[in-house]
């Protein structure tokens, strides 16, 4: 077991390759990947190939790489947010077919809000989240609604800071975020205007599982000025049916 | 380069534990999964311990281990899967609006159909696809079409057996499936009643991306004795709507 606690094990690098892809850069060649995972030219090409014989990596016709189907098969077959995304999906769309902008599930994974699915109107407003993107927690509704529900620990580590501002409306105040906690806890909902971008609203609630325990964030993103309570009262019965769900399908 | 090439690399030992999970076993102990991946106790514990550190696997109280949160985030990041389901998602929802059954997106993945997508009504017909589950490409309407749109090798290959029959009424003798594969080049279009479940209709279309060439294929499953061609026209409009959206988006 020692080594595999070591700070460099063949694991860690080959994660280290992983993260360098992302929305923005899909394609790479095995010399700028080594290079952006701060690795040996060499020991980056090896790890390439290695991961393209596994096909966890695809190489195209000029010898650049990008991510495989294969990683994308064997990260979604038995994993928790496909579960989680296939149980939320018929009550995302039942909340979409109503508020027509953007509705969202996230769960916490490493103290960040983390996005599993997202359905966007093609005309809906502006939205900076991501399916697989990230966002402070104190920063968006759905993380928001998180923190409300994590331990004391994670709220006293985040609340700790530093409180990043993602718009100028963002609060980062640990005594104003405090009281919004408190106040999500009560009602079970928020409604954060402009926290997230200036011209929109989050919406969110809590999805539970099981034993009452929060394991998910439902929210909306609606134009700033819009009508917040139609939108609560919609993803509340969403987040119950995903609750009911969850509970039917392999408990 | 030489040991990258080697059958039982440190990322080949990898993807084998990571292949051990699938939708119907989501949580495993080390032991269970060195069992299943052919390694010895002492490995698969070493690479379980390595995974769980790097947030790929994750312990629950029990010391069993499931896939990581961010595993999915990796793996969907960069992804050519998403990028494609994020494009094909509002079409698909527009299709499904409409029929009210099943609607899909598939890919090539390894000479198999990999399906990246399913939108289903709580109340639907028979359907044994999963998202990022696959299905041999003679047996499902998806498959067909790739099949149809592949390259001569894969046809061949593919042809060349075996053919297994997924249901009774799954075509498997070469020479009716070309004349299905001519078909479907000839008509853009494939209608498939009972090749998966007797009790279903399969119906595809090719989706084409920039220079035309097919990169996926949109099915709907339909009761056996629903009609075909309005299913067929939905899905014809909704693969041009993908390809134009996968044009506009980083092309």
């Amino acid at each position: 077991m020692a080594n595999s606690r070591s700070g460099d094990s063949v694991t860690e690098r080959l994660v280290r390759v992983l993260e360098t892809f992302d929305t923005d850069r899909t394609v790479q060649t095995a010399t700028e990947i080594g290079r952006r995972a701060r690795l040996p030219s060499s020991t980056a090409h090896r790890i390439v190939a290695d991961l393209v014989d596994c096909g966890l990596l695809e190489r195209d016709e000029e010898q650049r790489v990008r991510l495989g189907m294969r990683l994308w098969e064997l990260a979604m077959r038995g994993s928790h947010a496909l579960r989680l995304r296939q149980a939320a999906l018929p009550f995302m769309e039942r909340v979409q077919a109503h508020i027509r902008e953007h509705t969202q599930l996230a769960v916490l994974e490493n103290d960040e809000t983390l996005f599993v699915e997202r359905l966007s109107h093609p005309h809906a407003g502006a939205n900076i989240t991501r399916v697989a993107g990230r966002l402070p927690l104190h920063a968006s509704s759905a993380g928001l609604v998180l923190l409300a529900y994590g331990t004391e620990e994670l709220q006293e580590r985040v609340l700790a800071g530093p409180l990043e501002a993602v718009s100028p409306e963002t609060v980062t105040d640990p005594s104003r975020l405090r009281r919004i906690l408190a106040g999500i806890r009560r009602d079970g909902a928020v409604v954060s205007p402009g926290t997230v971008e200036t011209v929109s609203t989050g919406i969110a609630v809590p999805v539970r599982e099981g034993r009452g325990q929060v394991i998910a964030a439902l929210s909306a993103v609606l134009p700033y000025e819009a009508s917040a309570p139609p939108a609560v009262e919609e993803l509340r019965v969403a987040a119950s049916g995903i609750s009911a769900a969850l509970g039917t399908h392999r408990p």
